[in-house]
């Protein structure tokens, strides 16, 4: 038998925002990878052999999946969102430069999913309807200076910006830093919105703006999303307010 | 009956990478609305009317699917790739906000789905797998002056980028003034990637550098990818090259 290694994301949650693509895979797995929580969500086979991790463990879970793809068994490695947006993709790869010779030889697939900005953006209106960018506010792996330096030039570029990992019991500091760097570089009306658990049960949505946004309320299960000088809301009689981009640009 | 919009993306290509949410909307669709070359590549039931148009009448396009849904219409929007990125969800709240005060009250809803991007970074690897950002390269709604500085401060703030929309007929010089900008901003060792056609039969993908990469060679059917200083190609002795950015980054 010849092994393979195809790395999936389930998107945000909900199984309607999974690609069959993602699905066809798991169904094909002799060998499940992946961080306990998106295991769980999957629907399995008898037979199907789990390899649960906790999710810290990124470079000893890739190599663990490339060992077993190369030893012939059929491997998934499961990511939330989109795998190669913060996530397994890229410790996979890092691992395959790092590691023995044999596994640049091995089928290794990566099937796209729907990231977590997209959901959250599809959820609001259209946030991200123009140019836009995603930084990651988790200083496990780069220093904060970096983190700073990147946000302060996405606000002059005037980009709408996605922040991702904003906030841990680990560094609980990082939102509440990032909050004043965006307060120094752009106006207190900037479009602010905290999509916490997008898709799942416990949703909840605030459209507010960076005068009064409280970065405290802010999790890791939230996507803070912070609009360009053009990101506009819509209010409503009933319901949630639209926020969008549009898609011109004034000179 | 009560009327409902829902735009959808179809994703880059196959079916496989379309959600089961889009599918669940067009199947309960009464009236679909969309670009030609995305509606035929959809699977449409008997008594479902089709309202095709061309590519550059956004607006119009989808004032008349408001105007169905409001008039108790199932109505579906279909774009390509994801709906909220440089596609028709801004477009259909543009037309919200500039149109009649009852187009507020209409039920609107937006599906997530796999943008190019992410779909070409997935058949590479994991160019994205760090902080990036999105860049349109259309000129048609803004001017050259604003694409060019945001492209030189994503350069400055060290972000993989993806350009969208990188060339056409009515403006073939912009790829070329882009990648006068990228040269200027950027070592000639700098990863590029061309992804043309991602996920349909005629896929091609180069991976080159910025010294060795020519802009002449894309078309309104190509993603350019733009390494980071930290992307990195893994050769092998088969097969197209991985090009992966790593989750850490250096002080």
């Amino acid at each position: 038998m010849s092994g393979w290694l195809t790395i999936i994301g389930i998107g945000p949650g909900p199984a309607r925002w999974m690609t069959p693509a993602a699905l066809e895979a798991i169904a094909a797995a002799t060998d499940i990878f992946g961080y306990t929580s998106y295991v769980e969500r999957l629907a399995l086979k008898p037979g199907q052999t789990v390899h649960e991790s906790g999710n810290r463990v990124e470079l000893d879970r890739a190599g663990a999946a490339l060992d077993a793809a190369r030893s012939g068994r059929h491997a998934v490695l499961v990511s939330g969102g989109d795998p190669g947006v913060f996530a397994m993709a890229a410790a996979v790869f890092e691992a395959i430069e790092r590691g023995p010779k044999e596994w640049r030889s091995i089928d290794v697939v990566v099937e796209p999913g729907v990231t977590a900005m997209l959901a959250a953006a599809a959820r609001l209106g259209a946030p991200l309807g123009h140019d836009f960018c995603a930084i990651s506010l988790s200083d496990n792996l780069k220093p904060w200076s970096a983190i700073e330096k990147r946000l302060r030039l996405a606000c002059e570029a005037d980009f709408a910006i996605a922040l991702y990992n904003p906030a841990s019991l680990a560094r609980p500091e990082g939102i509440h830093r990032a909050f004043e760097v965006l307060r120094q570089a752009k106006p207190g009306n900037t479009v602010i919105v905290f999509a916490r658990a997008i898709g799942r049960d416990d949703e909840r949505m605030l459209v507010t703006d960076l005068a009064a946004a409280d970065p405290a309320t802010v999790d890791m299960q939230t996507l803070v999303i912070v609009g360009s000088s053009a990101t506009r809301v819509i209010s409503r009689d009933a319901g949630q307010p639209w926020v969008y981009t549009p898609r011109s640009m004034e000179a």
